[in-house]
C-alpha cells in the first residue's frame, strides 16, 4: 500500500524530474549531491527562523508601545516584512550579490529582479558546492527584513505610517543590499579583511544607523522629557507580548547565526553550526543574566525590560562572530553586551534620543561592541580594519537614511499631529484599537 | 568521553536496530538510505510547522473575537486538533490512502485504523523512495487538523461547543479523507488531471465549504445587522494575538506547501522545496501589501485585519500551485488573493453570512482563485479540469457538511440561547473568562 | 554568478576546514559521515524546539497568574533559562556525563566546564557514530533548562526572585545533572535496566519534586484556602497566553521526544523518529480529549485550563516511552494522563499544597505514571526496576531541594511580605507592571 501511495500522491510532481534527469545522464548518486541538499536545507530551516524573528520584532514592539500605539506598530511590523520581501526581489538580491556584473566595482551592483532556478534542476546544472538559488534567496531576504525590523522599534507612537513604509522600501531596495554587497557580495570591505559572520554590523548596527537618522529627524514623543530635563517614563502596555518577542527572537537567531555557516555537507561545517547555536545561546543568557544583576545592583530592583534588551544585546553582539569563540568566550562577550545595554538607555535619554524600545542601544551598541571584539578569536582580522568597516557602513547608512528622512519630512511629514500622538496612532492613522474592550487604568 | 558517551546513553534504543540490521543483511550504505531519510525529514519538519498552524488558527481566532467569547474559542481550536488526531488515525488516514483498499473505486476508502511500521524498520523493509509511513501520517494529519481550524473562526460566538466539536469528528474522520482520497488518495479527480499541489481546495475551500454551510444553518449573531440593514462593526478584542496568529500562520505554510513536494532527496526535489519557499512568502507578502494599499485606497485608512486577511488569502491563494510559478508569477496570484479578500468581506456581510474571522472569503474564495490560476504556470492542466475538482470537492463537503448541521440542530441545537450569546459563552458555556481582571471599557 | 557567489560568501569561514581537510588525508565521502551529520542536525532542531519550551513555559505560567505578578513571573522564567545555560556549561554537562571521570562510580561525575571541539572539525576527529559534541551539548542544556521551568510555575505568586533563582542555580549545576547522570550518563540506575527515554522521571518528576519541596516550606497563597476549609479559585489572568503557552510545549515536545532517539541516519532511527512524533501527538491529543470529556461530565462545564493541562499531562505520560507503543498504546497511556490531572488538581487542593499552574499534577504524577507503563510495550523492562528509578530520583531531588529551600529561607526568607503578595510581586518586586494601562475589574 505504502509503495502505490508514494507513487499517486504528488507524483505528477515530485517524480517527473528524477525521471527527466534519468534520461540526459546517469543519475548522480546521493553522495555526490548529498552536501547540496544538506546546505539547501540549512538555508531553509535557518530562513524559516529568521523569518520567526519577524513576529519577534512584532511582539516585542506591540508590547513596549502603550496601548493606543499596538496596532499602528503591528501594521507597520508586518507591511514592512512585506515590503521588503517583494524590494529583496525586484533589485536587491541582486544588487547585494553581483557576482562579476558590478556598476561601480566593489561598492554597487546592478539592477535587475531575481530569477530562481528551473522546476526539477538536475543535478548537473546544480551549484553542488554550495546549495540552490532560491534557499539561499529565501534564507538572505531575511536579513534584509530584519534590519527594516530594528528600524520600526526606535520611531514608534510618533510617526506616520506611510513615510515609514517609503523608508522601508528605500532600505530594504537600496541601502542595505548596497552596504551589504560590500561585505557579503564580494566587495571592497571583504577584500580588505573586515569579517562580520552574521551581521552585527551588516544587519543590527545598520538598522540601528537607519533608526538613528530617522529619531534625529523625527525628535522626542511629546512629554517624554519636560522642561526641567527630567525624563518621563511611558511603561511599555504589555511585558507578555514583550517577553514572547524576545524569546522568538531568540529562536530565530539560531537560524540568523546557524544558518551564516553558509554549508552544513561536511563534518567541520555541521559541527560549526552546532558550536554556532551554543556561542549564541550563551551570548544571549550571558546579557540576560548581566543586565539582571547589574539593574538589581544600581536600581536595587530587577528590570524585567532590560533583562530582555540584555539578552537581545547579547545575541547581537556575538553575530559577528559567532563561531570562532569558546563557550567562555561567548559569555563574556554576551554580557558585556548586557552591560552596554543597561548603561546606554539612560545615557541615550540624556541625549534626548527617545528610541521607544531599546533598539539602539541593542544594535547599534552592541553590534559596535561584537564587531570590534572578533579579532579577539577570529584569526586574519585585526581592530583597524574592524572599525573600518563599522565606520564606513554606520556612515553610509547614516547619511543615505538621514537625507531620506529630511526629503519624506519635506514632501510629505512624516510625524503625525500634536492632537493625533496624544490621542494615539491606532485611533488617528487607523481608526482601529488594537484592545478596543480593555479599559485605560 | 564522547565515544563512552555515544554508547552509554541511549544505546539500547538507538543502536539496537543497526545491531539487529547488520545480523540479517549487508547494512544499506547511507548512498542507498539517504533520500528515504531527507524525505523522512521533510515530512517531520513540515507537519511540526503545520501543527503550529493550529495555534496560529487559535491566537487568530482568539484575538479576532470579543474578550467574553475568547476563552469559549481557545477551547475550540486546542479540541478539534486534538479530535483531528484521534479521527483521522480511527479511520481518515486509511480512508485517505486507500492503496488498493478502496471500497467505491476512485470515490471512496476503506475503514480502519492507522498501524506504523515496527520499531528499528530495517532498510529492506521500507519504501525507500518514499518516506516511512509515521512520518507520512504525522505530516498528512495536520492538514486534517487544518481543515477543522478553519472552520471555527466562521462560527464563533453564538455556536455551543459540543455540537461543533462533534461535526470536527465527522468532518476529520469522513468529510476531509474522502474528498481528499479523490485527489491525494489517487482517486477519479487525480485521475482526470486535477491539480491542488498543497490543498487550495482540498483544504482551504473544503474548510470555507463547510464553514459555510454552517454559516447558513447558524445564522448571522445577534445585532449584526440591524434592521435597516446597517452592518454594526464588533472589533476583535485583541489584534496583538490575531497579528502573532497570523504570523505563525505564515510560518507555518513554508512547511504546509513545502512539504507538500513530499520529497527532498535529490538535487530537483529539494531544490523545488526551495522555490516553494520563496514564492509561498512572496504571495503573502503580496496578499499584504495588496491590502495594505487598497484599503487606504478604498477606506483612505489602512485597515489591519484586512491586512492580515490578505497575507492568508496571498497564501491560500498559491497553495495550489506553489513550485511552478516564478516569483513574479507568485506576487501577482497572492496580489490579486488579497484584493479578494478586501472586495468579499463586505460583499459577504452584504448578503448577511455573517463569517466572524473573515474564513470564507480567505480560505473559500481565495482558494477558488489559486485552484483556477494553477494553469497559468502548470503544464498539462486545465481550467475545466480545475473548475470541475473545485465544484465537485465544494459541492460534496458543502452538502454533508448542511446535512450534518441540520442534524446536529434537530438532535441537540447548534446555537446558544439568545441570553447565553449576549452575556458571552465564555460565562454560559464554560463559566471561565478569558481576562478576568481586565475591566470592559 | 553562483558560484561566483559561493566563492565570496562567507569562503573564509565555510571552505577553509575543507581545504584544510583535504591536505591532511583523503576527505571522507558523504556515504561515510552522513549519518554523524544526520544526527548532529537531529539535536541541533530538536534543541531549538525545546528551548521553545521555555518560552511555552513563560507563556502559560504569565496567563495562570494574577496580573499583578506577570511580570515577576515573566522575569523569573528567561532568567532561569539564563541561568541553566551558565550553569549546564559550567558544571551541569560534565557532571551528567562523566565518561570515565565519576567521582563515585554511577553515582556522581567530576567538575569541570564544558568544552567544544574545535572550528572546522576533521572528520578524522569526529564520534562518527554520534554527533557533534555542541550539537549534544546544546540539546542536553535544553532539557536541564525545562526541570528549572517546571518549578516556577508551582511557586508564582509568593516567592521571592532572588531565593528562586539561587535554587535555580544549585537545580541547574548540580541537582539535575547529578540524577540524570544516574541514567543518561551511565550510572547505577542505567545498569539496572531503568528506562526513561525522554525524561519523564528524569525531567518532569524531577521538576514536579523540586517544586514539591519548595511548595512544602513555602506554603500557599494568602486566602487560597480559608477557614472553613473553602479553597478560593485565584483565576488565571490570560486563557490566550496558557493557551499559547501550550501550544507551544506541544510543539517543543517533538524535539524533546523525537530529539531523544538520539540517533538519525539510518533507516531504522530516522523511522523511529517519526514514530516518536506521531506517538507524542497522540498521547497530547488524548489527554486533552480525557480532560475535555472529564471536566464535562464531573463539572458539567468543560475546563480550559484542565484540557491545557491535561495536553500536557499525555505529553508527560508519553515521555518514558515514546518509541514502542503502537498509536493506540499512546492513546490510552496520554488519556490516562489527562485523568490524573483532572483528579490531581482537587486531590492536591485537598492537601493544602497550593500549585499555581497544576505542575505537580502534570509532571511528577503523570511523570509516575508514564515512568511505570513502560514495561507494557518495551521490553526487557519491569515495573519494579521502573519503581525503583522513580522513587531513587525522587526521593533525592526532593530531600536535597528541601535542604536547599530550608537553607535559603533561613539565610535570606523566600517568601515575600504579606503586604507585598497582596499587592502583587510586580509592584513589591520589581516596580514594573505587566499591564500598567488595564484597570483591573
Amino acid at each position: 500500500m505504502q509503495l502505490l501511495k508514494s507513487l499517486s500522491v504528488g507524483a505528477g510532481l515530485a517524480l517527473l524530474p528524477t525521471l527527466a534527469l534519468a534520461q540526459d545522464a546517469p543519475a548522480p548518486t546521493f553522495d555526490e549531491v548529498g552536501p547540496y541538499i544538506m546546505t539547501t536545507l540549512l538555508f531553509l530551516v535557518g530562513g524559516f527562523l529568521v523569518f520567526w524573528m519577524a513576529a519577534g520584532f512584532a511582539m516585542l514592539e506591540a508590547g513596549l508601545v502603550r496601548s493606543k500605539n499596538v496596532t499602528t506598530q503591528l501594521t507597520k511590523n508586518i507591511a514592512l516584512f512585506a515590503i521588503a520581501s517583494i524590494m529583496y526581489w525586484l533589485v536587491g538580491y541582486n544588487l547585494m550579490y553581483p557576482g562579476d556584473g558590478w556598476i561601480i566595482a566593489g561598492w554597487m551592483g546592478g539592477f535587475s529582479a531575481t530569477s530562481l532556478e528551473p522546476v526539477g534542476l538536475a543535478a548537473a546544472d546544480a551549484t553542488l558546492d554550495y546549495a540552490s538559488v532560491a534557499s539561499d534567496f529565501f534564507f538572505q531576504l531575511m536579513f534584509c527584513a530584519t534590519t527594516a525590523s530594528i528600524v520600526s522599534g526606535t520611531l514608534a507612537e510618533r510617526i506616520k505610517l506611510w513615510p515609514f513604509l517609503i523608508f522601508v522600501v528605500v532600505l530594504t531596495g537600496l541601502i542595505y543590499p548596497i552596504e551589504a554587497s560590500w561585505q557579503w557580495g564580494g566587495g571592497w570591505l571583504s577584500e580588505i579583511g573586515f569579517s562580520d559572520f552574521a551581521g552585527s554590523t551588516l544587519v543590527h548596527a545598520a538598522g540601528g544607523f537607519a533608526a538613528l537618522a530617522g529619531v534625529v529627524i523625527l525628535g522626542p514623543r511629546i512629554g517624554k522629557y519636560n522642561k526641567e530635563g527630567r525624563v518621563i517614563p511611558m511603561p511599555g502596555s504589555n511585558l507578555a507580548l514583550a517577553t514572547l518577542g524576545t524569546f522568538i527572537l531568540w529562536l530565530g537567531w539560531f537560524g540568523f547565526n546557524g544558518g551564516s555557516q553558509l554549508a552544513a555537507g561536511t563534518v567541520g561545517d555541521i559541527t560549526d553550526v552546532g558550536r554556532i547555536f551554543a556561542n549564541t545561546n550563551m551570548a544571549a543568557s550571558a546579557g540576560a543574566v548581566a543586565a539582571l544583576v547589574l539593574t538589581q545592583i544600581l536600581y536595587k530592583k530587577v528590570d524585567l525590560t532590560m533583562v530582555l534588551n540584555g539578552a537581545l544585546a547579547g545575541l547581537v553582539s556575538i553575530t559577528a562572530g559567532p563561531l570562532d569563540p569558546t563557550l567562555f568566550g561567548a559569555l563574556w562577550i554576551g554580557a558585556v553586551g548586557g552591560v552596554i545595554v543597561v548603561f546606554a538607555v539612560p545615557m541615550l535619554d540624556k541625549l534626548k534620543i527617545d528610541d521607544v524600545v531599546g533598539a539602539i542601544p541593542v544594535h547599534l551598541l552592541a553590534g559596535f561592541w561584537g564587531t570590534m571584539v572578533v579579532p579577539v578569536y577570529t584569526a586574519d582580522t585585526s581592530f583597524v580594519t574592524q572599525f573600518i568597516g563599522f565606520a564606513a557602513i554606520g556612515a553610509f547608512v547614516f547619511f543615505v537614511s538621514l537625507v531620506v528622512w529630511i526629503i519624506l519630512k519635506g514632501v510629505m511629514g512624516i510625524r503625525v499631529s500634536e492632537e493625533s500622538e496624544i490621542n494615539g496612532l491606532d485611533m488617528s492613522e487607523l481608526g482601529m484599537e488594537a484592545y478596543p474592550e480593555f479599559a485605560k487604568g
